[in-house]
């Protein structure tokens, strides 16, 4: 590792987790979710180790002395190589479970014992009503929210919203197995209030990042 | 109806089911797909039963003199007010069953003895596709149609493949509870690849058409 900063946790130490849309920051305290540029200005001068899946900001990112990435820390057993780092983060965040980070696309990851079984990916919510609107302006809706699964919906509005969290819903149900479903994300907590006995943490992925660092850093 | 041409259906009568992308065209015999030129220059001066969902077309399409819209003969107990009418011509082919229209949208519908149950819309295979590439071109992957479902992937390619097709199966499956499930549509027939005991069949919204011809003419 880089001698200039150690690898130890402490107040002064943030953590990104950078996205395709945000850069997720947590401070030891809570999550702030903002823009590349916004999180440059802010936390330039400060001691930051990120992990990142923007490939557009490669470059950029690299370039602010401060800030390091960690993402070669971050491994599971069972890993693929073109698997996202922010995901494996998330794998590692508990010992078992299904994993479900609901943001610009939803990626589903099951653990069982710290090994890593597989796991699919689905559009964001944002993604499935962009898409419906792209094949006919008839299917340009907004997602209703209030939507109940009990009852098949007789409405275009209520069908398409129907279509997006029953489907995400139904495979996601398949993965369970009794494993605990643990949800995060921008939309994850919307989407995790569709299921029993969930957890929804916006720390998950970084209590990922926070064990590879104590395991390996 | 319309007394310049009797509602029988005979060898010279031709029935179309006009779509958003393509013109379905039945003879009697079998299903030609063209684009709606295509069909205007061969067709304009046959006589041509038709419905239609494809709003853009409409004011051109009610002034070819020998086609005639039989919108109004499809109606089925229980439809609501804005559902489309290729939907209610295949929901009226079976006196029961889980409908399936694989096209632009796939639209899932159940019905139990002659009522409509309601249903819902998932995007078809190319607009999921086309979603994933919107959200990053990490994403932006060819459909593989030799997955298999048993194992759970390890490949974006895949895990975005699976997360398709595991989708829509796994909510269609759902609603089977003993019902029939029919495939139409442009990747009808790939789609009821993926489903145990299914009926194939292209030309279910023709038939839908022939029994509201029949029953109402």
């Amino acid at each position: 590792m880089d001698g200039r900063f150690g690898m130890n946790l402490n107040d002064n130490v943030l953590l990104a987790d950078i996205g395709n849309t945000y850069f997720h920051v947590y401070d030891g305290t809570h999550v702030e979710h903002l823009l590349y540029e916004d999180a440059l200005v802010k936390y330039q001068d400060k001691v930051l180790y990120y992990i990142s899946v923007n490939h557009h900001l490669g470059a950029q990112i690299e370039k602010v002395v401060l800030w390091k990435n960690i993402s070669s820390l971050i491994s599971i057993e069972g890993e693929y190589e073109t698997m996202g780092v922010d995901r494996k983060a998330l794998c590692i965040s508990h010992h078992s479970g299904v994993f479900i980070d609901a943001g610009s696309a939803i990626t589903v990851d099951v653990v069982e014992k710290g090994v890593y079984m597989g796991g699919f990916i689905l559009p964001g919510l944002k993604a499935y009503v962009e898409s419906y609107k792209s094949i006919s302006s008839v299917l340009d809706i907004v997602l209703n929210k209030e939507l109940k699964l009990e009852h098949l919906p007789i409405t275009t509005k209520d069908g398409i919203s129907y279509g997006i969290i029953a489907s995400i819903k139904a495979l996601i149900d398949q993965q369970r197995e009794g494993k605990t479903l643990y949800f995060t994300g921008g939309d994850g907590k919307f989407l995790s209030s569709f299921f029993e006995e969930v957890i929804y943490d916006e720390m998950l992925v970084f209590n990922g990042m926070q064990q590879a660092i104590m395991n390996k850093g």
